[in-house]
């Protein structure tokens, strides 16, 4: 009987989460341990699965950057990394589009099927969907790595409107047509703007935003954020991911997550209850 | 961390059953504690809010046997009842029409509307949607006590298109235009029928239909039915129940629940999870 | 061959009105000898019939204070009128809510459904149609007398997008949801203009607006007739009467008509023919 | 008093009609007085356009024998009947469309704008739409007079689509393209097949079909219209009308009626009362 | 291989103009040579029912001056011209009607039909679509010759949206309904105005728009056009011409030519070639 | 004026075609020289273009064997061919992905959108959509080399009314998910079949099918295919285009074409010209 009233009383959670966001557009980052460990990958695929069965959007940006190293390593060519950032040669975005379209992005697109999803793998190439120019960081020139400057949805909306899943790769193309790496925070942000999504979810291996005293911080305003950075609380790599969130609210997304991908069915708990499993950042 | 692996394998278990149900039509007869006990009632609202919330089409039909009595008594004027029957002349009928139309359906309405659902009452004269024959019971006239023979359901179909909870009391019409009580299971079940509903949910007093052994059981096909009902194990008052939910999957209705209304948010259980909370009748 | 003659000048009148009010929402109060006497009650109904048969929408609001004095004398319950309004205690309510909702609204349905009309029954509380606050008349509290402060329209247009004629008992609720009893020609005079129908008529039992010199005023501006009311010529329970129509006017319906009920269809000859039956007043 | 009571019966009397045929198309042969005196010139036009305005679709087939005779004489050409049908040599033909097509179709098309209709002229050539054979008599070659073998309505339709009513030309093409002169009331008749019209108006310059004591028949079956012309009470160029209506009828349209075009408002009359001014003949 | 070469960049060239103007409407006046000489004429109807089979929208106004004046001889009437005006009385008025309306149209739509295109004639009577008022040349009344004041394109578009090319003879009415006759190539620039056109094509019986050395422009804007005129350069009866074309471009259709009808398919050439045959004028 | 003549013929021939093809399907296999030479690239990005802007539906399939065989190369791995067919383990089949998900498709797809084209790249296990079974070859294991089994064609549907030109890679998926190997030829026929595609075009690298005269034959049966596949007159390498092309023709393909990739504009003369540039298969 106890056990009927918890069941009652999730659901009396969860059921208004669902009429909210029916129909309502999702954008996942997916990356670290929830892609590199089988459980947690299975878990992230039914996820994806059943958010897409009862008319949410979800749309999937992938990064790849282990894989990347790997095959580089294979073909016996070393990378050089400027403020975490690749540099970027024509022999190694040719491996980049390999692996990231060729090989992560397939897998992604084969491991939601297996669970009876239907997705599509797409590039920001597609359609001349993600629109670069090269990024400088202090004027050094990284290579061939791109500063996003638009996003055009329309191949992405193609694809959900035929009620597949659009798993992205995070390549750019600037004016000249020419291919650049794009950091995938930045274009699941870019991506979530572009399509005025309801929720941009960043999956990552920590808790999510902690306080001084190291403590989670369930919900954040764009402005205690802001804050935060300020007094450094908030840094080093979860820096850019905040900066992220931040402006994919201030361009109208209803509100970004950075959620601990090593909990099972995470992205589930933080879309359908209350408490969630990580930050919830809103204006 | 063990609440959140509950949490997430109970919505694992419903959000298949929301999937499947959207857009689906659920008739609901409702009576019996469900609505005489405050707790029950405010639960039974917030169940067909949620559903009529998250894109299933919740149907009520109520009953409304004690307060007519009430009235009745309060007039000075009791009643002769035959097979369980009340018999009905036209000054009980006067009654009956204005207890049930004009106070108990309005009532369902208003608790619908506290928990910021849209409900719209009707009753079975409205555009003719309950047709009915006068029921003799071993030939013995009982008055204005009508048989079913057809249901149109376009006064339902128009409220729910316009986004409300049609809320229904059982009265009917004969050719003649003569209003005719009947009983609220017969009509729930014929407008499931004309409604090729998904589901049609009895609550009542009761934990839902018992074998021999007296122990619950959660499923039964119709042909189990027939033969627990020959064998005496199904009996009394729950045989017409019974009975009405084989002829309505006969009809082409998805299943059939009956179910005990005693539990809190009895109609989410049943509809959202594996086990239920009564009797699932199907095919 | 004068006969013929005659018939094509009266259709030749006619069809420019059948053309025009095409699609056109009628909003008519019905009450009075027409719903007291058997021949006018039928005339009633085939004139409604015959409009939303030619492609018209009628909507009809009804009274039922002499129904409710008969109850309410039955029950052994003497009432108070302070202004003409029914001092309205509990138990008082009660019964207005059963003879309106479940005897006076659901007569007049099968009145229309006689004569192969199809209507369907709402009270203000509906949808929460009708909202209404506590009305006080020299700051006297009158109990459940509501004064109508917004129509939300949406139940009656989900019946008539149905292909009903939907006819409405007065009853409106307030902030809290508790119901209370208001005046039939109001109603119909906010639900006309919650509409923006083209037409509200209130079927009364005199001729119409007179002048002076007691003779009938055919057609009368607003500004007109609050002249006649300041100077006044209009008095008594007509000012409320011609209020109405006046606001009803401001709020974009496009005229309003007091009509003689008494006169067999009235409504059709006040609808289609030059003269009509009683007084248009229109911007 | 009692006009009030006239003009409410003939309104209750046409009303129904209005809502049988709106939507419908009249096919309607107009030729006779009712094309050569003023006044009944008007009476037609303004009854066409008031069955356009109340949403049927008139259709208006013309003949124009007179006015092809007088434009021929004024060129000094004489003409040669046989069987009532002009043998039609190629100078006579130019006549024949020059006159048809651009006079006495753009007249009547003025004659329907006059009163605030709006039409578009037609002739059978347009869009191929009145396909015909040549016509022999006896073997006799008359020249371009064709006997119709299709219709094909999709001109027609466009123009009633567009909101205006076709005026149409008796004029028909063969398989080489070469323009033939034909029947005006068999051209009516197989454009009302055609559009599967609701009805087929002949208006004519008699009271109707006559039956043996020289009384007019108001209505008459298909059957009994063969009885009458195999028993010789209809007779001379009547039959043809009658066999026109009767192919009609086989063919799918609801009536057709022979009328008397010297009444004023006929149409009207016809269509809108019990009674009618001519013959009405259905299946 | 050379052929195939050509062939190529021909498509190359046309293929850019087809996927721009599908859907688009061009207005042709139609007439001279192109309509006198029988090669010139089929080649002309080609063209129409080629740019119709791939979705633009050809809407032909032709003139028709030597068939009148051929006719009004036949019948021994001789007419004046005032500054290329035929002054119209009543009687020469009817004989414009006929021949233009009655024969010239009627031929266009065969001939459009004989090459498995579909046609409907229409005069700028129909549906009011062509409104004039009296023109008068230095205060003489030339009868009834019109100067256009207003383009209904409604009758037009009816008859295009049914799959037709409207073939329209340039006859408009005034405020009384009484017929005018009007100049082609103003009926051809008011129409193509009121239907914002992408083209307007003058087929003529000269080579286009020629400089002070007597050689073709191509290509000409409204600016230099009207200096053109002012310079004496262009001349006669091309100044009109030009005028009609420039006041197109001045309401907003697209581009207006002035070609050669004497070289066959002139309108496929210029529509789909880069050269073109003529004068192609824009803003 | 030879020139003008010319220009007006080829567009005479080539308008019927586009009317023809508007809004249809066409399959185009590329590869070849077409795919390895600069000039031809262009001439195919353009024709592609130009295709899809006139409104027909290009749909891309590609092969890769010599970019996969140059980076298996490079990556010191070595193939064993069996029939042709490459022996493919699971690090040759990672590659395979790689390569032509990764770096092929893509720059198909860049270089369409460099000619101001819309494409978006695919393999055949987006969505499911080739689903294959493993090939064997005389009993042998060539490993994840597949035969099709299925195309479910709604991927590309849902780019296709995206406004895009789907570009897709042959890979397939079998029913446990695991990713094989496919021919492209016959990819693109089992597209072609699936799509009911009007035309499967297989750019190649010899001029078409000849005859025993070593002339090429422009156009053929499937029935005389057949015959000269029986008789050794086709043999080796274009067996299996021609299977491949009576496959689709049999499956309801409107026709198949197997065209000299070696001419530029190869596509447009085709689709566009009646001599076309290559053998054109049809029932």
């Amino acid at each position: 009987m106890k056990d009927l009233i918890d069941k009652a009383e999730i659901l009396i959670e969860a059921l208004p989460y669902i009429r909210r966001f029916t129909g309502k557009t999702v954008v996942i980052k997916y990356g670290g341990s929830a892609m590199s460990d089988a459980t947690l990958r299975a878990s992230f695929a039914l996820d994806v699965v059943l958010l897409k069965s009862i008319g949410l959007r979800p749309v999937i940006v992938h990064g790849g950057g282990p894989q990347i190293g790997a095959t580089l390593e294979r073909l016996g060519k070393s990378s050089t990394f400027v403020d975490g950032l690749r540099v970027t040669d024509d022999e190694t975005m040719e491996v980049v589009e390999m692996v990231l379209g060729g090989k992560v992005n397939r897998e992604i697109v084969d491991l939601i099927q297996q669970r009876d999803g239907r997705a599509v793998g797409l590039t920001g190439c597609d359609g001349g969907m993600i629109r670069v120019t090269q990024r400088l960081v202090a004027d050094r020139d990284l290579g061939r790595v791109g500063r996003i400057v638009a996003v055009d949805p329309s191949p992405i909306i193609a694809v959900t409107e035929g009620g597949f899943v659009p798993v992205i790769a995070p390549i750019g193309v600037d004016d000249a047509g020419v291919t650049h790496n794009v950091n995938a925070d930045e274009a699941a942000g870019a991506i979530a703007r572009a399509l005025r999504a309801e929720k941009l979810i960043l999956i990552t291996d920590v808790e999510g935003v902690k306080d001084r005293g190291r403590r989670l911080v369930p919900r954040l305003s764009a402005e205690e954020a802001h804050k935060l950075i300020d007094e450094g609380t908030i840094r080093d790599g979860m820096i850019p991911k905040v900066e992220c969130c931040i402006a994919a609210l201030e361009s109208g997304v209803g509100s970004a997550h950075i959620i601990d991908g090593r909990i099972l069915h995470s992205i589930l708990l933080e879309v359908f209850t209350d408490g969630g499993v990580g930050t919830l950042l809103s204006c």
